[in-house]
């Protein structure tokens, strides 16, 4: 990756962060045209890692919060990310330092390098999430007790919401998913501004990097004429967890995500087998023939079957052949404060956590 | 009134404000707890007319909003609403002159009494509304294009908004609203910064000493023994529209606020006749035998037949006899923009609207 984001990173970033995407955060493609336009502005980002952030720098998340689904009807601009990114720096009274993604996956990837190139800015390799979640607290910095506000929301109309303090994320969660969902069910926001020195303890270091080598495997594979599974499943530690052919898709928009079930019916060594998967943006669970073979933390990723291509949620469709891949979360995720933010439990499901590589081999 | 507000006056504006509350506003008694506790403090308010601020002065609205139906559940504290305003005029960088009531009627005419008192600043004599009606928009201020942004939101919790700037003043309405709900059903504001020239041209001179007027005329009927519902009429310039005893009433907490529609069966004069009100935390319209008697932006008040008690629509009970009372609303509410602000097509009426002194004599 040297030291910069250019245009080529671009391709491979929005190919491999799908996979950490886990099905939400929408169609990478729309981000990569943000990143795209602002970079061959013929403005460069620069790539720092975490430990070159001065420990007393401001950094800011830039992103966008809403349904995926909503992202296809309502392209967002970049211009309402920074719009969102200078009502928070002007309401902290400081210049940001660097910017970085909340999570990894889909559009949260590129928004913020098209942030960092208009504003002339570093991003940063890392992520809160090292995969994409749902929901505003459900990240890193939320373990290490560091607050989503204040936080700045803004719309493509020009409307601009500060979150000025709130008593927890998850609460910040609540208030900025109803005014989500008032501007139209997708915002673009700007929160968990923080010092160099917290984000080095909270953020997961390398995300950026981690994306662009997935999407650089697959690329290659597809040339070399390799197996991309295989390429995608070395890179990410991964485990081949199902193939199955898509029979039933129940989906809607409610309370401002994307939410339902999949039923996949198994094809080749699955066949006679059934997998559900159940996802609110992101895909939260996978039930073999009614048990749970995968769940959050962890990632449940799937790809097409022909090409391995990543594919989020919206994308799926009746007669889809996908493989479903299961990837290890980070361990910070692990911990009883992690499974507490976003174990199963948090989204209503009573089995118990298990990781997946005690699960699968 | 003289310059101050004290806590006699506190009486009769707490009695007063309810007439130009029509219903809404929620329990004036606990705005005069929050205003009497503040006084009673021994600092004093200053009551000055809108000629004397200073046309540069800036001015904010201290306010609460919510369903009144929340507010006997969650008692809100005068704090908030000073936490609200603080919030507002740190991010304007700039202290407020005087503070001022963004509706007569109920708390938010005692609210902003509290908030000076604890503030040291003082309160104008002027308000938004001259009446109170639901919603943020429904204000003096935006038929002169004034925005209600920059706006804060507290709640007993301590989380702060703020909306920096919003398309129009119905849109703060509506991401007002939501966040309210998600605070809670009710939220402290402070909102409609402007300067002590805007708010000369655009505020309802004189409301805290008419709603004043009103309570000391009340009060002073009771001594004497004259007739209070006289005593009312006289200083409003109002008619007495029906009595009727309460035989329906449905009444539900929705989108935020108090809805419903009110059955009174006519007694005395008005036996046989049926009187229909339609509230949404005010009252709107109301329809003697299936046609519109008084409707919106005119007022439309209720007091007990006995005592002349205004009565707040959360007071309505099965059985209960009222006076209901008609009065013609400012001037201001009668042009082509006031109607299309606060008439009564905006709530889905679609009979024109009537200044009530030409229906009813």
């Amino acid at each position: 990756m040297e030291n910069y984001v250019g245009l080529e990173d671009l391709e491979a970033i929005a190919l491999g962060a799908p996979i950490l995407g886990t099905g939400g955060g929408g169609d990478p493609y729309i981000g990569k045209l943000i990143a795209r336009q602002a970079i061959s502005d013929g403005k460069q980002v620069p790539l720092i890692g975490l430990k070159e952030v001065p420990d007393r720098a401001l950094v800011i998340a830039s992103a966008m919060m809403g349904a995926p689904t909503v992202f296809i009807e309502k392209v967002p601009s970049g211009d309402e990310a920074v719009a969102a990114f200078l009502a928070l720096q002007e309401f902290l009274g400081e210049k940001a330092y660097a910017t970085y993604s909340i999570e990894a996956g889909g559009l949260n990837s590129t928004i913020p390098i098209g942030t960092a190139a208009k504003l002339g800015i570093p991003l940063i390799d890392a992520d809160g999430m090292g995969r994409a979640f749902p929901e505003i607290q459900m990240v890193s910095p939320t373990l290490y007790d560091i607050p989503a506000t204040p936080m700045a929301l803004a719309d493509e109309k020009g409307d601009v919401v500060i979150l000025q303090h709130t008593i927890t994320n998850r609460w910040t969660e609540r208030l900025a998913r109803s005014i989500t969902i008032d501007m139209g069910g997708s915002a673009m926001i700007a929160l968990y501004p923080m010092t160099g020195k917290q984000a080095k303890k909270a953020l997961i270091a390398g995300s950026i990097s981690f994306a662009r080598r997935i999407g650089d495997r697959l690329l290659r594979a597809w040339k070399m004429r390799e197996d991309p599974l295989e390429a995608i499943l070395a890179e990410t530690k991964g485990y081949l967890a199902f193939r199955g052919k898509v029979v039933d898709l129940e989906r809607r928009t409610e309370r401002g995500f994307a939410q339902g079930t999949l039923k996949l019916a198994g094809i080749d060594e699955d066949k006679d087998k059934e997998l559900v998967v159940h996802f609110q943006n992101e895909n939260l669970i996978a039930e073999l023939d009614g048990q749970v073979l995968v769940s959050v933390p962890d990632l449940i990723a799937m790809v097409d079957t022909e090409t391995s291509v990543p594919i989020t949620t919206e994308a799926l469709r009746y007669g889809l052949r996908v493989a479903v891949l299961a990837i290890p979360c980070h361990s910070k995720w692990r911990s009883a404060k992690g499974l507490e933010v976003v174990g199963p439990g948090y989204f209503g499901y009573h089995s118990p956590y298990r990781p997946v590589e005690r699960i699968l081999r």
